[in-house]
């Protein structure tokens, strides 16, 4: 099946619902131009498509080796990053004075998304590097990024993110790995790394890995851990790989999906490494890596979401069973004339452009928290992409799974064989609820930090926002948007009712036991605003006769779909919010006796 | 990890929720009695636990084999099929006379769903085999059972079902797989069909084929289709495999899972068959092997989820991660304190239970179907069966595959890890929403067939049941009974607005764009009210002071537990199943330029 990335969708994304021109006021992307953008999203299309894409099935039929400390990866992604690096793309979305291209985050994310939905486990090992960059721009001293950037920047040297260790998952303070400082300033690193992904690999010249650990006689939890950068290659004088550190793959996960990306377990062995940031600061650091990962792994649900959707509308247009009612010419009909079969692909269709929606939000929010004029201004975005982050991830990438799922099951027998695609999807995409912070981390994020930040102020700022979305479509002039209005308004009400419940509770534990439930609400509510956003905005572009009418009419029509079918049921979520830490079963009930 | 029968789950969903012991009035069943169900569920639990279980991983890593059109079936499996065999368990729900124990179908289920949770690659060729000696039941000649029946109903003869060719799937109407007379009156066989589960293998000695197939002059289309009993080896003189006949496995699917079951490419070229049932009898022999078939999938949707349960209920009793604001002991707590893991944990078991207690309904009814004393109650049995089907098969499938995706969200990273086995479980359970019919068929089949059969008697007196349920629950003296009957009464309302909306459409397409939604809708309040029926049960057990009192307490727990997050979500999902076709999006908002 022939993957093509969906430039159109993204554009009306970045155009109308993201609003990524309101970042040329702030001044800080005086290259940001509509012509710019629109060759950026082309050539970002054709190297998805022409490179990435191709290797996506080969790379999950080969997966990596590891030989004496060595990894392989699969035939043809070593050619694929070189042209990744000759593209430019690693530095797209970073300061041009780091020696990126001085474009938005949003943008990145947008090119990101093309590259994770042509091959997954590829892409992987660039998003990650993508956030050590983001580490070191804020917490690297001016050697480090004179030092490192310049080639981490154009992907020469690619780069890590090492945190888990066996006992240490979403227990991050839990960690073992010991740093002890050296007469140089430098610190000699020991310890065990899991699930490291591209930790090792034949595709860049050195690899840089962030990793966590533990100075001597520092505090227990988290309060105790530093940073790290561990150079797989020391650089020399002149900055070049020199002596190899110790630090190896000693193993590789053999994963149910994503076999083209290398999962390595890394041993340290007194490697030899520099603090990124204060010492006793590695928490706070580590979020500036997280925080990008973590919305970077929401693009890759929306990413593999889009995938999956291309690959089961190829089959049910090809693809012919039965007798549709409504269907044209003779039976058997192409499946997706089935009613049953179309609504699967609409359901794929419209929540993959909701969570495409909040993702591109999200960044938006994050470059405007970065550069919009006043403080306040940048206080508000802020506020807006801490509250939307583990949206984003969490929403987003269980959309990966639901909607690769729906794929398999569009495709019938043919979804479960090999050979078809539809299973790699499916199982790729189910990594992404996991990594970065569970699904559960992110809404106990939700629920916890992002609801009473500012006392409630981000989310009294979204609910203005989507209430002034239902007046803007309760009052135009198509008939379609008020029906909107009408979904959209009790949804948001419901979102409203929830999260003041959660934030009222005494006892923790009974907002905890229906954090996920909210967030999966939240993402269905705010998901729903924006389709809503893009209906009001292709209802002016139909007003105006402007650009391809067709196209404008199928965002309306997307919304609806969306609003009647997902936005209709989010009052009734409610009650399975609120159920409590009281109504949660005990263990006699769960069976332990 | 160690997989353990829920023997007394099973026990008390056939006993309580069920009703098994109401089959011995008619007399059908001499033999059964707490006693032999006792011993039976013991030691089917033994074989599942210690012959089946142990092969499940080792089952996936080897896979099947196929060399010179001989199948080899991973280490282990022969001998357990040997023992399966010795066991007598094929013939556990066919009459004595046919050379079974005679008993209920539903303790046959029972059996079944052991196996499956131990093992789903090795039991769905056991399952196959029990559609096949339906059919023969029911559409054999005298002859044809004499010669046939003892053989299979043993185990000894294994057998599969031969629907599905390339180009006929769902629309069976379409095969090409021909059948010609020849002089003795059997027939000559050739064709190709695809996914034959189990179609080859070295476990049993002789594999006999239900084969649908055309006859010459036939019409097109489902009234063309005859069904054809092609053996493996032809029977000799003594009944004994002669010579070999020619249909062989010429390949081997490369699934996402049940690696251990052979999911065989088979060829036939003037196979030798004869007829099962009247020639063009083929759709109607072929329900009867499908109806048991679709039951049975939807006991493996249990099975799996069980299984997936078990794994990872015990991974959350040992990890320790984080603080968990209600746990005792010191941090870092057993994840299964935390709320949101324990809520997951809740979600896999309630939901489980309510899967099960379909299952086994629709199992029961198809005894009472079949044995109970008045034509009447025979008939109100037959429409509570064949209602129930479609929904056991697709909603249990269904949660095997939510609660398995749960399971591996629960181990985290090591979910995403072959080696810990929750993944195994996801693939696995991947394909049951897909054979014997998609979910999308069965809700067709639901809404269609279903829901108008006998003027819409069914649903009426599935109604007036629940209703009863609602009385009992709120008349209850245990205060937490009223709280069930709150939740069920709206649910049941929302099931019944929805069953007549689709009932009354004019336009077959607006139904059927809302058939899945509805088929969801139908299980979340069926399970729901079985497991309201076990709280009454369990509530009684309580006041008499008869048994496991704290089990008795657990099934009112859990009752509790999905009334209050799935029956409270059913009045909201009314709008979204009448969505109606003109609500699903055009070919151009599906991007079909």
């Amino acid at each position: 099946m022939t993957f093509r990335a969906p430039v159109q969708d993204i554009r009306f994304a970045l155009d109308e619902i993201a609003a990524m021109d309101g970042l040329k006021a702030s001044g800080a992307f005086p290259e940001l131009s509509e012509d710019l953008t629109t060759a950026i999203l082309d050539e970002a299309a054709k190297f998805a498509n022409d490179v990435l894409a191709p290797l996506n099935r080969t790379g999950d039929q080969q997966g990596c080796t590891l030989k004496d400390g060595e990894v392989t990866t699969p035939d043809g992604f070593k050619d694929a990053y070189a042209k990744y690096v000759e593209g430019g793309w690693q530095g797209l979305q970073f300061p041009a004075e780091a020696g990126g291209m001085g474009l938005p985050r949003v943008l990145g994310m947008a090119v990101m998304e093309m590259m994770q939905s042509a091959n997954m486990a590829f892409s992987l090992g660039p998003m990650l590097t993508n956030s050590a960059i983001e580490a070191l721009l804020v917490n690297g001293t001016d050697e480090q990024k004179a030092l490192y950037l310049p080639r981490i920047i154009t992907g020469e040297w690619s780069s890590t993110m090492q945190l888990t260790e066996p006992q240490a998952g979403s227990d991050v303070g839990l960690l073992k790995t010991k740093a002890e400082p050296n007469d140089d300033g430098s610190w000699s690193i020991t310890g065990q790394k899991i699930y490291i992904t591209w930790g090792e690999h034949d595709c860049a010249e050195n690899i840089i890995h962030p990793v966590l650990a533990r100075t001597p006689d520092a505090p227990e939890g988290t309060k105790g851990i530093s940073l790290f950068l561990i150079p797989k290659f020391l650089p020399d004088a002149n900055g070049n790989p020199g002596e190899r550190n110790a630090i190896k793959a000693i193993g590789l996960e053999h994963k149910m999906g994503i076999h083209g990306s290398p999962t390595c377990v890394m041993q340290m062995e007194n490697a030899k490494g520099w603090l990124i940031g204060p010492e006793l600061g590695g928490m706070a650091a580590m979020f500036i890596m997280m925080n990008s990962a973590r919305l970077a792994v929401g693009v890759q649900g929306v990413g593999i979401a889009e995938r999956a959707y291309q690959h089961a509308l190829a089959y049910a247009q090809e693809r012919r069973q039965g007798r549709a009612p409504d269907a044209e010419g003779p039976a058997p009909h192409p499946i997706i004339e089935h009613p049953d079969v179309r609504r699967m692909l609409a359901t794929m269709k419209a929540k993959t452009e909701a969570a495409r929606a909040i993702c591109y939000l999200c960044a938006v929010s994050a470059d405007e928290a970065e550069h919009e004029e006043s403080e306040e201004d940048r206080a508000f975005a802020k506020r807006r992409e801490e509250f939307l982050t583990p949206i984003a991830k969490a929403w987003a990438t269980d959309v990966g799974v639901e909607v690769s799922s729906l794929g398999i099951q569009i495709h019938g027998g043919m979804g479960f064989i090999e050979e078809t695609g539809a299973a790699q999807h499916y199982r790729d995409a189910r990594i992404a609820p996991i990594y970065e912070g569970t699904n559960g981390i992110q809404a106990i994020d939700l629920i916890g930090r992002k609801l009473s930040m500012g006392g409630g102020a981000a989310l009294k700022e979204l609910l203005e926002d989507i209430r002034q979305t239902v007046e803007d479509c309760a009052t135009s002039s198509n008939p379609e948007l008020p029906q909107l209005a009408k979904r959209l308004k009790p949804a948001a009400d419901a979102f409203e009712t929830a999260a003041k419940w959660l934030m009222t509770r005494e006892d923790r534990s009974d907002a905890l036991a229906g954090a996920t439930e909210f967030l999966a609400l939240s993402g269905d509510v705010i998901g729903g605003w924006l389709l809503c956003i893009g209906a009001v905005a292709a209802q002016r572009r139909l007003k105006e006769g402007q650009g391809d009418q067709d196209y404008a009419e199928s965002r309306i029509e997307i919304a609806r779909f969306y609003a009647e079918t997902v936005l209709s049921q989010a009052p009734g979520k409610l009650d399975s919010i609120r159920v409590g830490y009281e109504g949660l079963p005990d263990d006699l009930a769960l069976g332990i006796s």
